[in-house]
């Protein structure tokens, strides 16, 4: 079994803290990801900044495009992306989009389930088209309505797709374990992480509950 | 009849670029649309920058927002967007957020149809949550396969609702006065005018298009 990754969202809207936070959590995360708000108030130069100062470290770049696919994630591959996302409610024409830039650069692509109603469908036509990540993600404001993405996990894992499955949602130390042992191969933590009193043990507590002897 | 309003797209992704071509049209068009792609590559610099050289214009800032809406709207109405967009397919809670955000810095909000189902049921409920345009769109990826938004602007001026109504999606100087007369408020132009051999000849085009007689 490969070991999961840890992804630490990066939500801050402010340049100095957040690599300020990605520093602290660095040895006990694998990729790190800039969230929406982030890169929209900071643009390409905080993946610059992040690439430069954590060159072993995979960058997502959450751009949720939902338009001009390749325009779009173009840049940022260029500029240090490892990752970029696709909303999958854009359609099947902008995710082949920045897979095409994804290709260019030799990055990835992770298609976000926030939202489409047939996920099943939809993950399916995105491993179709080239995507690398079937990205289930309860956003911010379902959560606060109370949703998790367990169930949703569920059905992506259960389609058996030749993709790597990241999962989103509100999830902490005490739920990381259910996540992977349902398949998920990246467990992205964010507030679990950022709202801790110490970061850098709540990242290293996610480690340990998700790491499996022998590997 | 209120006079339409201009709307010119901003798509480069170069900041002196958008800078100066707003400079060329600016006697010709009411809002400067900063371009999804423009913002997420630039960050929120680029409205401040806008804001400052184009006071008397508004600033529409078209962050597609699909989560989170307060957190990530509100630091663009605090730097001078007067209006943001927020993508119908994110759900009411998210547009109620960007709605939020909009009331406390005395700005509006534009909800945008791109790849909803139901354009009327979205519109409907939009407008009921306080939103202030709806706006039709036909996205770059949906032009290239040849789609227009004509007949989704039918069903929304239709609906009679109490809003703004702007239509995007590959708009010429030749069809301004049919998405006017269709009951556009706002005309969006992007290429029309950025692809011109004159930019600001082609705005003052599209202005005289929709100008009517005694208005």
């Amino acid at each position: 079994m490969t070991t999961p990754l840890i992804q630490m969202a990066l939500d801050s809207l402010d340049f100095d803290a957040t690599l300020a936070l990605a520093e602290q959590v660095a040895p006990h995360v694998d990729i790190f990801e800039v969230g929406t708000p982030c890169i929209k108030f900071n643009g390409v130069k905080i993946v610059k900044a992040l690439k430069e100062r954590f060159p072993d470290h995979k960058i997502l770049v959450d751009l949720k495009t939902m338009d001009a696919g390749e325009y779009e994630a173009a840049p940022f591959y260029a500029a240090g992306a490892d990752i970029c996302t696709v909303l999958g409610v854009s359609g099947a024409a902008t995710i082949a989009g920045v897979v095409k830039a994804a290709a260019a650069h030799g990055g990835e692509v992770q298609v976000d389930l926030i939202n489409v109603q047939d996920k099943a469908a939809c993950a399916k036509e995105a491993a179709e088209i080239g995507v690398h990540i079937i990205g289930v993600h309860t956003g911010l404001d379902a959560q606060a309505a109370g949703q998790t993405p367990f169930a949703d996990l569920k059905t992506i894992a259960d389609l058996g797709l030749n993709v790597k499955i990241s999962v989103a949602g509100g999830i902490k130390s005490e739920t990381a374990r259910q996540v992977v042992d349902s398949g998920a191969s990246i467990v992205v933590a964010g507030a679990a992480i950022y709202g801790a009193e110490s970061p850098a043990e709540a990242a290293r507590e996610i480690r340990a509950s998700i790491t499996f002897a022998g590997v």
